[in-house]
């Protein structure tokens, strides 16, 4: 017997409840042409949340740490120069997989609860292969300004991580010069974790490394798996056999992406921000004090700090066994200072605002 | 609207119905303790499946070829040896994703259908790194000797391919002296796709790669996701956050292998048997020829030779309008002479059977 959980963490969040009943559905088999017409709408319907055209735009069969591998595996030859904005764990963590991929990495140290410096990145290296940047650094409750390093990019492919941006706030990745986003589907986007929602640029897709060295996220052959030659030509029958769909999955990612669609992106991207003000006023009405940079803060993640003389596990602990809600601590070096509050997509809501603000209240004798 | 599918091809199979159910109860967060619990038990349920003890037994988050990269990408340094018996599709995947990995590759061919040829692969290199064959061939439904190949193996580290064999037929990993395993959650174990059960021997993980090419599948990284220390104390407390878990995912295969080991192991392997042996002689008895080599056939996943002037393509879309019957086509240089037909997990049944064989006649005129 499983407890009922309000998820206000960093992840994942209660799924929309659409994408919870997909996952009760008739298992479909990948190939099924039923199936291939789920795969196609999904992959129009990402196209609609990232802000692209691309072709190249899917659901990768793991989680989003493993898109940011993908990214990375697809892109970085041997000796590329990558700058990499870091700003938090994801952006350290970007460091290590392009690291692994043979880059060489020009990490951009910025303190943490503080957007990226646009500046100092693009001046970081003349001519860089990629610039690399987290849009909403999931550690610290931190929004960055993609599009200002996409305008300063030059040559360079713009690479971003879009895990906790995605379907909460304005992200446009063709008007803001994205050439390579990865996601997942367990924030904003409303589904249990197991996807990454990815996208590549026609121009990033030709510089890509022919043969990767993982077989797994290999975009040359992931293209027929999806079907982008089906796609282009109306059909769906053209299918590679690359590896096995994780099916339900996919089919719960449909169904929640077309709830999004049918409530209006920008709406649900306001949603999110009425609620993410709406606590974060809240917090500060209780004394709390906020961590990230005033002005940067993400609606859908919020960070706040414990107060002194507060055991930040026994608070999380008495809201979880008292109240079924779960928050996040913090990360890294802010484990026990910070507290990570989360109202991501079917949470992003006036009553799940209520609850954690008297909650929190109740459980801190405020 | 989702159509139901009686899904008897090489996979997914229908999913147990304890497993579907899992998918929508209430989703955890990946650090709640009742999650922790639940992966717990799910590595500790793996390990019987797997016939193994070792602690280093989990589900990997990402499909069972992504088990496949994650075991050469963790055990292969550049220039090891690495002799691969290839007889059937996922034999000859092994080669590419081991040569991705920096091995030098002695590829020992067979004719698809026949099993692995023990001897020729024990002598085909004095002194490799490591021996991969595939247990049960997806792609031919032929079962090798792996245990054979454990009694031979001398220094080398033995990789095997489960994907199609766990829970269905005998496996026993430690017996057969299988170092590094990788298997899928869609076959035999009765649910949806989107997991690797994953397992590897402390011999194997004493000579692992340090840092791996791959951080997303860096099983050094994951001993900590998985609880490994927790498991060995006891406790559940002490995690390392790496990725965020698919918990819907984890919750499914957690009911599926409750349901398979109240069963019995070796009872769900005795319905495995009985359901493939009365599909084979009722195709038999219909005429039509079986492609895999008889006393090698694997009962999960029966191979039969298209019968002349049929067209593979009208009889399976004709099973899958008329029936809702899915079953697959033959694999790379057989697709259009052979068809698959799986009978794995819930679908070991003798209604399944009865309705397979019935179906086929009524599509086939016979």
């Amino acid at each position: 017997m499983i407890s009922e959980r309000h998820l206000l963490g960093p992840g994942p969040s209660n799924p929309y409840p659409e994408a919870t009943r997909a996952l009760a559905d008739p298992l479909l088999g990948h190939l099924d042409p039923e199936f291939l017409r789920v795969m196609d709408e999904t992959c129009e319907m990402l196209r609609t949340v990232w802000g692209t055209t691309s072709a190249r735009t899917l659901p990768l069969s793991a989680t989003g740490s493993a898109g940011m591998e993908a990214a990375f595996v697809n892109t970085v030859h041997p000796g590329d120069v990558v700058v990499v904005a870091v700003n938090g764990l994801f952006g350290q963590r970007m460091t290590d997989v392009a690291a692994r991929c043979g880059a060489e990495v020009v990490s951009v140290e910025h303190e943490w609860g503080q957007p990226v410096d646009v500046e100092r990145v693009l001046a970081a290296h003349p001519a860089p292969a990629i610039i690399a940047a987290v849009h909403a650094e999931t550690s610290t409750g931190v929004r960055s300004d993609v599009a200002a390093l996409g305008a300063g990019k030059g040559d360079a492919l713009l690479l971003v991580d879009a895990v906790t941006s995605i379907g909460g706030i304005e992200l446009r990745a063709d008007d803001w010069g994205i050439d390579i986003g990865y996601a997942g589907t367990q924030k904003c986007l409303g589904v249990a974790p197991g996807l990454a929602p990815f996208t590549i640029s026609d121009r990033a897709f030709e510089r890509r490394v022919q043969t990767p060295r993982s077989w797994y996220l290999d975009l040359g052959m992931l293209g027929g798996y999806v079907g982008e030659a089906g796609v282009r030509q109306g059909g769906t029958g053209q299918r590679t056999y690359h590896h096995t769909a994780p099916t339900a999955m996919v089919a719960s990612l449909h169904a929640a992406l077309s709830r999004i669609l049918d409530e209006g992106l920008e709406a649900v991207w306001a949603r999110h921000r009425a609620a993410g003000e709406a606590l974060q006023a809240g917090l500060q009405e209780m004394g709390l004090e906020l961590f990230a940079a005033e002005g940067h803060r993400l609606p859908e993640l919020t960070t706040v700090l414990v107060p002194d003389g507060v055991d930040s596990a026994v608070v999380r602990r008495e809201l979880l066994d008292r109240h079924g809600i779960e928050i996040g601590a913090g990360a890294g070096p802010y484990a026990a200072t910070v507290w990570r509050i989360g109202l991501m997509g079917h949470n992003a809501r006036p009553d799940a605002v209520l609850l954690a603000l008297a909650a929190l209240k109740d459980v801190l004798g405020r």
